[in-house]
């Protein structure tokens, strides 16, 4: 936890969100990308934000769920996120954002799902200490495999990748398709992982599994409780 | 769909709980077992009933999402349930208790968990039709081992096995351990399958994965209506 660290942070738009929507434009591309967003002097988001392939800043979806954890100290520098799991029609498709700790939460899917999105992307940074625990990278995964499936959606999971200090940032980026196979997987270098995603598929597997048209809200106030 | 079939519908207790509890008490097992439910005539309920191993009912839990499916004539048979997703403190765990496209459902889990649930049981009767698909049958449990490490807990998919008419029952019934692995499972032919469950396992995993100390109520809302 240092203080110092919050000189990196910056406003949205601001010159990191600039220089991707400039790289945006130039390969035409629609980008997800990350930024330490200060609102105010020590008032920060770790937020993602989304820029169409002309470069436009289509919007961002700040973390909503931080955890503390060793070596992760967010509850220090990040503001738990306000945004309200916003969904981005971009060229490509209705995609949702959120980020890292967010993926572990069901909720998060459910609600981007019941917006409309089709995709969900997670730009996140998962390490662990020393040797990485098989089953905790297979936890991780099955989890937002999970999410495709119960919500019939595509997943695309960003991890970094590499060593800082003690910790191994294991990579393997997926991309999930709406049964939750991983149709796309990366190693644990640097690389750019691709997948083609299909309209058709969704739509096709999203009338097969009609989870939405059964779904008993009324029944569902136990989630908006912290503890019963 | 036959009318015919309410006259196979009974009260909880009844003949089946009745058969059930006494197997329960001679065997020293907790049971849970399904029951065509009988309210009123016509007013009938698809329920789940827990049995302790000393032959006492515990209660029950009634489906809550009824699908309707080519030979799934469901939402003909049964109302949706109202139990309110109970748990059930038994002499082997606090279990929570859903039946097949329950299954399907993230809320499900979610709820059970916030009430302390160790373990969810699912039992299922899912079949497809001619050939059965992998990818299908791969989401089933994808989907089930992912609400496993989204709520740090066990799940015991229970699924009926052989043939009828056009129908190929896939068995397959598996137990999950709280990160999602899949630690017994099961073939398509009648058969037990047994797993150990870790109690310290579980409590280990849960401080470790601490996603409900972050979950975000007040940004849930969405979750409780029908469609945005």
């Amino acid at each position: 936890m240092d203080p110092a660290f919050f000189s990196w942070a910056e406003p949205v738009p601001g010159p990191t969100t600039d220089a991707l929507a400039c790289l945006a434009a130039q390969f035409h591309l629609v980008v997800v990308g990350s930024v330490f967003e200060q609102v105010d002097v020590g008032f920060c988001f770790n937020t993602a934000v989304v820029i169409e392939a002309d470069g436009t800043l289509l919007g961002k979806s700040r973390k909503m769920h931080i955890p503390q954890y060793p070596h992760y100290d967010e509850k220090f520098y990040f503001t738990p996120g306000d945004t309200d799991y916003p969904v981005f029609d971009t060229s490509l498709a209705r995609i949702a954002v959120a980020t890292c700790w967010d993926q572990w939460f069901s909720e998060v899917p459910r609600i981007a799902r019941l917006k409309g999105a089709e995709l969900i992307v997670y730009p996140t940074a998962i390490a662990l200490e020393g040797e990485i625990d098989r089953t905790v990278k297979d936890a991780w995964r099955t989890c937002m495999c999970g999410h495709a499936v119960a919500n019939t959606m595509y997943v695309a999971a960003v991890n970094r990748v590499g060593r800082e200090e003690s910790m191994e940032f294991w990579g393997g980026s997926f991309v999930a398709d709406p049964l939750g196979q991983v149709i796309r997987k990366g190693t644990s270098q640097e690389e750019v992982v691709t997948a083609q995603l299909s309209g058709p598929r969704l739509e096709e597997t999203r009338i097969l599994n009609k989870f939405l048209r059964d779904r008993r809200p009324e029944t569902y106030g136990a989630l908006l409780k912290r503890s019963p």
